[in-house]
């Protein structure tokens, strides 16, 4: 058979590991996809910066746009990032000319997905993008493929290694949030400013491509409900290790019975379940399948290595004809996302609330949470937590206790009100911490 | 496109399982694969028994090769099992004939996969076998086409549900080996004769498949070191928990200077590994890859759903035209499975030693060690453990006290060098017990 030619835009990390691998593993992938498959060209903003690679074998653009549409490339390999601009334009051009594409861009995925798929499958072309959620897990693959005779009901995991890798350190060294992100700025596992990855908005990318490669419906990142993790208190961290679980930042999409309901946050698990064990910067992800069962499959969600072997196994499987609708049904018959109305989530909680010790506090909380119909599987109460008001009086300072609760199987909508009617009683010195249980 | 029409052979657990994929989740799987699949004919041994599900709509076959050679099909389903006799005459006339065959069948793949892969490829077919690796997990096709721009070092996992099961109950309830068999068989996660679940059969079958597709080596069943769990007692899985680690049977392969090890075995794996919390029935299998890094995957291993979802994702694969070589690699380029010594196997070792409490015996023990250059990382004696011998004469019996010792690296020869002077000594009143630890 013919050689694939591959021209690929953007040589940062990813683009150089891809080289790398080529150079190490090249003949071992030619050998398994029985034919010649090889880089061609590159295109990048700087040619003479120092990469550490060479590259002078191959052909060099200038332009993304201009390499995507080229006559020498068979596959375009995007590695620009951005859910815009030079990324966007280079893809619809390379679809638009016929050429296969390869991406790692979560980003354009989650905004421009559907779109991108239409133009795919229209061209005849594949659209494939293992690496653009969890790294090296080939969760794309599972689910378009392995998943193809199964209906799924519920999918979730670790989406970020940045969040993952600061809660983990939290736990083990007791140390705050922010000294742990700190460390984490200097040891290069969190950016400068790590709004992207703390708040949420990474895991919400990968989780926006997840639920329609689980459900068959349109991409839909604005349906996401979405928290980070800087809340996230030691206090909080001790408290669940105390009761049990570990605290994770998770993305879940399920189906219920008013839409998907799509949502980003930290989370409880019970320790001894596997995704309890996923620590530092490993990913890993979850599907409930109707014939297959749970499935969960855990490996780092990035890296140069990591995501390269992604890129990878997305060009052999162009160069061995694999090629598949983009979001694993046809785009022509993807549903839409009706969104669940996240008040109308249902689940157990944790609440840790600083209250003040006087007569009459335990029960007005008591109260409240009984007029929303929670009921409460355990309280503890700890003496002398939180913040010592300042003395304002000739009376001793009242001290808050620190209280934690865990609730029975409620909804999102009674904690809300429960907690905003605990707050306005004025028996607590802070704004109540709420982290979701996640039973899985 | 064409109708792929499937033919059947077999309709046991799974085979009902793959009809009843077919009646309730077919439609999704043709708007999937963007084609029609449908099952056209099947054959078992008996056409009258009730299986629950309505047979009348396919055409009956009493005889497996005619299935197989039918001109009404064009996928043969292989669920018959064994590795010889029928399914395997059947399996090489559907290849024979140029039929796509898909199989669940371990054993006849352990004993005869390099043959038939040879057989597959000259015919221009598939032989896909995703059921016949740990049920519902995507593994062959996480090696096949994830892996394949990666190097693979090593592959290890918990194979078998049955002795998964069986271990956790004995951890979770206390109970001993035989008391946990017996409930295991009545709950039917044991069969009537479990020799080939507890001895490691099972487990070794599986791994003989998964090393080739791990390290492009053949196949070899005959080459893997092979330990069963029924010599586990209720003390190893009590004195695990307290240093820190689970027993579980492991099926292993590395490559060694000398060649591929591969071995199954009850293993003492560190609880705080993932792999320690895969429990029950449920399996799991982990590869290092030299840029994916290391990939876990878990799921359950066996039952009707789970096996019969692998089954139609192979036939997916083969409707969109997704065929691949049998083993990853072509078959011509496999190379031959050298075996490294097992005696060269390398690691920490847990010795469990029921200890005449004598003058001199502990320290005879320990200087048989030295003597092998075995150092030891920790040793915990508890007094009153083991059989009390008769007493035979008028002194009060010596009571052998339980020792517990966990050794630093060192090699398998050493450690049964050193167990075998033990014994010899006389210093024990039973076999010394010996477990490998699974650093991962």
């Amino acid at each position: 058979m013919d050689t694939i030619r591959i021209g690929m835009a953007g040589l940062g990390t990813v683009g150089c590991g891809v080289l790398n691998l080529f150079a190490k593993n090249g003949a071992l992938l030619q050998e398994r996809c029985e034919r010649a498959i090889t880089v061609t060209a590159v295109c990048a903003r700087s040619r003479t910066k120092d990469r550490g690679v060479d590259l002078s074998g191959y052909k060099w653009f200038d332009d993304p746009e201009k390499l995507a549409r080229s006559e020498a490339i068979d596959i375009f390999v995007e590695l620009i990032g951005g859910d815009e601009g030079p990324a966007k334009a280079a893809v619809e051009a390379a679809l638009s000319a016929g050429k296969h594409v390869v991406t790692a861009n979560k980003a354009l995925l989650a905004k421009h997905g559907v779109a991108l798929a239409r133009l795919a499958e229209a061209n005849g072309v594949a659209l494939n993008f293992e690496a653009a959620a969890a790294g090296a897990i080939p969760i794309v693959k599972t689910m378009r493929e392995s998943a193809a005779g199964n209906h799924v009901t519920r999918v979730y995991g670790i989406l970020n290694g940045t969040c993952n890798y600061i809660l983990t350190r939290m736990k083990d060294d007791g140390h705050s949030f922010d000294t742990v992100l700190a460390d984490a700025q200097k040891a290069g596992y969190a950016e400068d400013d790590p709004t992207f990855d703390i708040e949420g908005y990474d895991t919400a990318h990968k989780l926006a491509v997840l639920t329609s490669l689980a459900f068959g419906t349109e991409i839909s990142f604005e349906n996401i409900y979405r928290e980070g993790i800087s809340t996230i208190s030691s206090e909080d961290i001790e408290a669940a290790d105390e009761l049990g679980y570990k605290i994770k930042l998770l993305g879940v999409a399920l189906r219920t019975e008013t839409g998907i309901e799509q949502r980003v946050h930290p989370a409880m698990v019970p320790s001894e379940n596997a995704i309890a064990q996923v620590d530092g910067v490993l990913n890993c992800i979850a599907m409930k399948c109707d014939f297959a069962g749970d499935i969960m499959l855990v490996g780092p969600g990035a890296g140069a290595g990591p995501t390269a072997s992604s890129v990878v196994s997305d060009i052999a499987d162009i160069a061995r004809g694999n090629i598949l609708p983009t979001l694993a049904h046809p785009a022509a018959s993807l549903e839409p996302n009706i969104r669940a109305r996240m008040r109308a989530h249902e689940g157990g909680y944790y609440i840790r609330l600083s209250v003040y010790d006087r007569p009459g506090a335990f029960a007005a909380i008591a109260q409240r949470m009984a007029a929303e119909k929670i009921s409460l599987q355990s309280i503890v109460q700890k003496k002398g937590h939180g913040k010592t008001p300042a003395v304002t009086t000739d009376q001793a300072p009242e001290k808050p206790a620190r209280v934690v609760i865990i609730t029975h199987e409620t909804t999102e909508d009674a904690i809300r009100k429960a907690l905003e009617a605990i707050e306005a009683d004025g028996h607590v010195d802070s704004k109540p911490q709420m982290i979701r249980i996640e039973r899985l």
